[in-house]
């Protein structure tokens, strides 16, 4: 009779009370973001139209941690400490002796990690006195925790919506709704970007870079406004440190160190949330085995096959150049249900450490994700975001792995949301009609035709 | 500056060990459950073919207290203890004097309270060598339960879920995929009574009640399948008694005691589970002022309008004859969207408590809850189920009146679950589709005829 513990949470009181900034620590700087005109290293004033300048001083801080206000702590509160599962279950049915954590984002009101940042960006806007957001969003993760933080500081938050999701995945509109936001499906006739578009194509069913373009197209037209990105920037991993800091705290409680860190990755922020605050004790020596490994779609293999180079965050060519690993900007990833994975680019961060050879990349397929997704739900309960099926099936790997070989590794897996909004890819893998994607060799190639010249 | 707590957990350690039987401790036993056709009080041998022994002992013992099997409890541990939150936003936002807490039960695998007996069921029925279960469904809160616990016991589970939510509320449907259950649309081919209602109507919507007597034909006619209820039941009750207590001893810890207890009311089991561990206190005179409000859509307005006669549980009669404040088993409710509170009975127990005067009841309007709920939402960031939008309607409209008295009451809610897979109903509102449906008085005499006679 199995009557130990499977849930370890820290006291309300013992919250991570900084933000654990990983440029303070870094062997090497990381290569500065550069002017989309200029080429010229960006400076501060260059992003005052979309940004407070709080979250301008955190991009590029080298402080190693940083306050978090008492206000977004207020917030936070309400669904943080997050719970730290011991999948004693799972462990079972794969007859591991691996010892399997996760740190479970899913509690927060949307669901997902997004809110840590969404709250922290939302606080600083409005602490300089503004009242309106501008975002983008694909499936609804992001733009729907932005809604929830607007909710929580009284901002108003408008929301570009990939016309194809806002259309074919009408939950996570609505709950941005609730909340208060306006959701509007992109390509819009509110943006000269949206208008060009759909003089051509009037149906266009939208992409992420281009509600990019029309979220920044109106918060630099309008004094009032500003810009919220929820991923990739260096201040939007920070925010999402206190994912690892909670872990970290809970494992010592408990006199476990992990062997290996998991995590999916599609701008990056939920998992380095989570590895960053461990990745100094490998930088130092301290623990130099740790594992820690990125997963990300094959058919959007940023990590693992694209370039590490200079390239723009949008499709459009708007925003600052980013040092990344990247498939170009003009890329358009397949419909993969992982929505939040389908991206061009991977936060600065996450590739300069990959680059380093501190953390690796592996890519998984979507259907092994899905049936990973299954095999969790059906042992540990919690039926898991398309985005954490890729961590999940990594860390069912390894733990299979560790079962041939014997080893009793401690793996500590992010898991960055519930799928309850997300229960028609279930419907189209039960159904027979996921499928994988190829990510054709030719396609690396044109991508390197798309990218700038630095 | 708000830092003060938010939420209050108990220890995994700390969870409750025994289910509160409230039957040991009523003022005037419970008036028997009736054979429907001898009309006697019914005896354990005739439920055999449909419950384990120890749930039909459970229905009728007298017990106060009954342990928990660690089986049980091994699986309860996946989410229990759940959260008490103090809803401090929301007191602001409402300038209130009074203290609303509330106990959430959404953060449970499928995202309600259902699985509390869910998990107890399967267990029973495991132990008795029954290794499949039917139930039926509506809007699918209770067959993605079951669904889990099933995955949990290695039960096979086949939900019937009226064809008209199987086609409109396709995101349960597959929860219950992914937890391994076989779902079908009801009314279906497969039993006599789905065959009979297809003869005569092959594109019939289907009902509740006759989802019940699909499941309950196949339970009967097969020797190796059994049948489950997810509420009204006295074993049902009984399980989810875990919500009160958890919400007693946390209270208990911060010298708290509430002044009235609020809950949704549909078969009436989460909010059962939550009040029947303070009602003693109510009977003993410890707590003689204390209020109990139990809320039902004013559309099915059992508990305010019914009359407290025998009737059957299920549409076709087949059920046994259970002493209550009905609508007439032949009533159907409209469409509101709050599927969970459609159902023309009330648990026995809530019926004879409410008789005695030892609870009281309220009915409200749909669009009033569904404002509540984003009410609630837009300060406590939790979107709720539409159904436990009918509780936070009259928390709210309690914490007013307190403004306006001065009253400094503390409140208790049941939130019975998230409302994630519940946003077409939140669409259905924003729209203007949403509205609210009268019961006149002449429904109430058209009740009264069908009635059994006893």
């Amino acid at each position: 009779m199995d009557r130990e513990r499977v849930k370890y949470v820290l006291d309300e009181k013992e919250m991570p009370q900084y933000w654990y900034n990983v440029l303070a620590d870094l062997p090497e700087p990381l290569p500065p973001a550069l002017h989309p005109q200029t080429k010229e290293p960006i400076k501060p004033e260059d992003l005052t139209a979309l940004f407070p300048m709080e979250l301008i001083k955190q991009e590029v801080s080298t402080e190693r941690y940083i306050e978090i206000p008492d206000e977004v702590l207020a917030i936070l509160r309400l669904w943080r400490p997050t719970t730290l599962y011991r999948a004693r279950r799972l462990e079972k049915a794969l007859k591991t002796p691996a010892k399997i954590y996760y740190k479970y984002e899913g509690s927060s009101p949307p669901g997902s990690h997004k809110p840590n940042t969404a709250v922290a960006q939302a606080y600083y806007n409005k602490k300089e006195g503004i009242n309106r957001i501008t975002t983008e969003t694909g499936a609804g993760q992001w733009g729907s925790a932005l809604a929830f933080a607007g909710a929580c500081f009284d901002i108003e938050v408008k929301v570009y919506m990939v016309r194809i999701s806002f259309d074919q995945k009408p939950y996570r509109r609505e709950m941005m709704r609730v909340w208060g936001a306006d959701c509007i499906p992109s390509p819009s006739y509110q943006t000269k970007s949206g208008r060009n578009v759909l003089a051509k194509e009037p149906d266009c069913p939208g992409s992420l870079g281009l509600a990019i373009s029309e979220a920044v197209e109106e918060a630099v037209s309008r004094d009032d406004t500003h810009y919220s990105l929820g991923s990739v920037l260096n201040h939007v991993l920070l925010h999402q440190t206190v994912i690892g800091q909670e872990s970290k705290k809970l494992l010592e409680k408990i006199d476990e160190y992990p062997d290996v860190i998991i995590g999916c990755v599609g701008g990056g922020s939920n998992f380095a949330g989570m590895f960053l605050p461990f990745i100094k004790d490998k930088i130092d020596g301290i623990h130099p085995g740790l594992k820690i490994i990125s997963v990300e779609p094959a058919s959007c293999p940023t990590l693992t096959r694209g370039p590490y180079c200079y390239d723009y965050g949008d499709e459009a060519g708007m925003t600052p150049l980013l040092k990344m690993f990247t498939l170009g900007h003009g890329f358009i990833p397949p419909p993969l249900h992982a929505g939040g994975l389908r991206y061009h680019g991977m936060a600065p961060i996450i590739c300069h450490l990959l680059n380093l050879g501190l953390i690796e990349a592996r890519a998984v397929n979507q259907l092994d994700t899905f049936q990973a997704g299954i095999d969790f739900a059906r042992s540990e309960g919690i039926i898991s975001a398309p985005e954490a099926n890729h961590a999940i099936r990594v860390t069912i790997d390894e733990a299979i792995k560790c079962r041939e070989t014997g080893e009793t590794k401690t793996i500590l897996l992010a898991l960055s949301g519930h799928g309850h909004v997300d229960m028609a890819a279930y419907q189209a893998y039960f159904s027979g009609k996921l499928k994988n994607y190829d990510y054709p060799q030719e396609k690396i190639q044109e991508a390197l035709h798309s990218l700038p010249k630095v």
